[in-house]
């Protein structure tokens, strides 16, 4: 018996480190970790539009605070003396199915949509309706529309005209708009969120629905480090982690164009 | 009793997503992800030179093959049928003082040879050896120096390349191409490794110690994240994930000059 | 809004700590732990008979040696340097379907042999068949049954006599010994496992499938520290975890008889 | 190069899993889990009543409701929808330097204070206090005394009691005593509590400290399986679990006299 396998993506040698065959030394400098986070996981380097649009879609979900369970839970495990790694882990452990998942249940759904219209561009608001009652009759609810916080989240916009931009928008960014009419149609207001934003957009780079989780974890990771630096560093070891009493307490709202970039 | 918390990383308001101060929206699109981790972690926002930098950074370390202990423990745990954020957690928990924690180790050891020097820039040579006497007298060794497999490590040239440009090469560097040198005096042939060159570049950053082991973390997640989607998809449950066993079957080398970009 | 919420499991008030009611220190010497875990998840306390029938669940688990994925993610995650309980928390998170999860399928699949019968005991034989055939025509098998080391493994033989002796074999034990005749009808060597027993028998008490996979947690945390506390003692950080490429070099084999117990 | 390494833990042969050198199917149903325990992290099986105290311990910290971080961790990443396994694992990695640490470092300190005497009992207290004093100028707490809700903690007097009765109270056990009365002494209310008995009889009885936190694990997964069972059972997903805002809704004060047992 032999227990050799196989990995597809990256080559070490001597002096070597190729990722998806790319020496990563030629990558260093010239593509963002955007554009690298596209070729480690779809295999193929980006254009530069879509490696743009890729960077943009981890910006958009690098943090959002201190409410989500992600947070709190790398929070109370950091509060207990676990080291940097164990309470980031707790926070990726946290991005499940309801945490994050909203990216590739939205995208499932749309394809859903997608297959209903097969081929068919004008039935595509039939089809998002026929889904939409499908869904309400089973008792479920369409992922990736409507937020408890945002009513006309900035993100969503300036994702999709990213992805207008990088030329990316195609059958699932198309659905996802059908579905946002045909709310609209019903006189509910259920825009777009971030989520379902960028599952539509991941769908229609051809991201698989397994790998879109992950890109919500590299995208949070950046911001879980932060909470559990500021927690070690700012907080009282065992102090009960209470969701929602928190206040900001960082800089004021601030521009890009006010400095140097 | 007031269980009150404060937070400087992230405010959210209705519509707003705001980082240290900045819009999310606005960041979208005009920072790469390396800067805006950058941001996040230190406060404020880079330089352009300094934001390729940070993407140059993440995408060095963004995967080592097959090798490291996060990908086998991740592996293992996917093997099991865990689902990705508990694989990919699993791999995190690995990242420790033995695995990545060269950086802040490397840094911290090039902050005590600076300490020693104490501002006169001529004896940085004689600072570094007695750095390294001493570590020879405690039974310890200088980390980020040397690698089992990379002999001359083309990322490393590559990153002060891009810090040099940057204008982000201060006395940690300094420090370390001393350390370089005392090797090559002794007839070591113990070159700055990524690691090595990693922490002394985010060490003249600014970067705390705490941090640093965060920011491989961010740069390895991508990696963690191909590497259990593959596990999932060609592998059999339960294996028996033999370290070392493994052979790379992807693309062959390939040059970015290659293609579109 | 409220957000109060309600727990079931322990009242703590001063100097009073009440599980399921009773009070810990009352517990404290007079039940076994396998008691205390039983009165825990089911809500009540067991006859001493079943009290000592949980033990000899959980200790039959225990470990089992240096194989398991459970252990060897622990052990690759305490190489880099870990905490004990980040390692052994990375054992834990390889308990899964594939492993530890036969139990919970077992009983499950002996749960649909039951319905089948109807109540018609003399039926069960037919039912175990049926159940059998239709796992097969949809590619499936039966979880529990058979064994990649151990033909005829004296801790399920061990578990049957105490579960005997409590009076806690029902249908569910039945079950299993149904498909165990039907096996052996069909001239196949696949003897009930110590998981399927562990799955019948915990079913036969009531305990839900949902907890069972805990009840493996429970049983295996002594070994993940055992082993977690071996690999930090007695090996190099960073070594290669290879499975399958270890040694036994403990006690000898003896019998309790030798000793005072 | 070999990379074959050695476990003394236990052995796997065809049909026979021996645990440090005795067969588990032997040990089921003859010693109860916390003898086990005892077995697999010292090497040898205690006393029947060495075996009963582990129990006792055990018993003692199964669970302490739903306000230590623990739980919270546990319940939080539960309620993103992570499995049972998952859930657990952010319990465990809770119990740290601050939560289950004072076991560990109660020992470790009355370990000084043993050191203090140097043989000669009746310089007890006058090396306890001593202890206590150094602590005081270095801004330091002696672990293991005093507790926030309980001022006469009803298990630690049934731990004793159990102890004595094993003959296992030793130096440690005394050591802590002293401690207790120098507090007094200075009029100062700081009864040992459980993490300190626990933390003097476990030293008495020869644990190792690295291995004392475990102990808590291994204690504490019982009462995590549940809380993470409740919350799968009876809460909505990503319900913002908060601190201290729980209530008990479970069964009424009852005695272990009211039943069979």
């Amino acid at each position: 018996m032999t227990d050799q396998w196989n990995t597809a993506i990256t080559e070490i040698e001597p002096n070597s480190v190729r990722v998806r065959g790319y020496d990563i030394a030629d990558l260093m400098g010239h593509v963002s970790f955007g554009a690298a986070v596209y070729l480690i996981l779809q295999g193929e380097l980006p254009s530069q539009a879509v490696g743009r649009l890729m960077d943009a879609i981890v910006v958009s979900s690098i943090d959002h605070g201190a409410t989500p369970p992600s947070v709190l839970s790398a929070r109370t495990v950091a509060s207990t003396g676990a080291t940097l790694s164990a309470s980031v882990a707790a926070g990726i452990m946290s991005i499940n199915k309801h945490h994050g998942g909203a990216i590739a249940n939205c995208a499932r759904q749309l394809g859903r949509i997608i297959k209903r219209v097969g081929g068919n561009e004008s039935a595509l608001d039939q089809a998002a309706a026929a889904e939409l009652a499908e869904l309400k009759s089973n008792g479920q609810r369409m992922s990736g529309f409507g937020h408890r916080v945002h009513t006309a989240d900035p993100r969503t916009s300036r994702l999709f005209e990213l992805a207008e931009h990088a030329g990316a928008c195609g059958e699932h960014v198309a659905a996802a708009r059908a579905v946002e009419r045909c709310f609209a149609k019903a006189g509910k207001k259920l825009p777009i969120n971030v989520d379902g934003a960028i599952g539509a957009i991941l769908a229609d780079l051809g991201f698989s629905h397994a790998v879109m989780n992950g890109l919500f974890m590299i995208a949070r990771v950046p911001g879980l480090v932060a909470h559990v630096a500021e927690e070690q560093d700012r907080m009282k070891p065992m102090r009960r982690v209470i969701p929602g009493q928190h206040k900001y307490d960082g800089p004021a709202p601030r521009s890009i164009n006010d400095d140097k970039q």
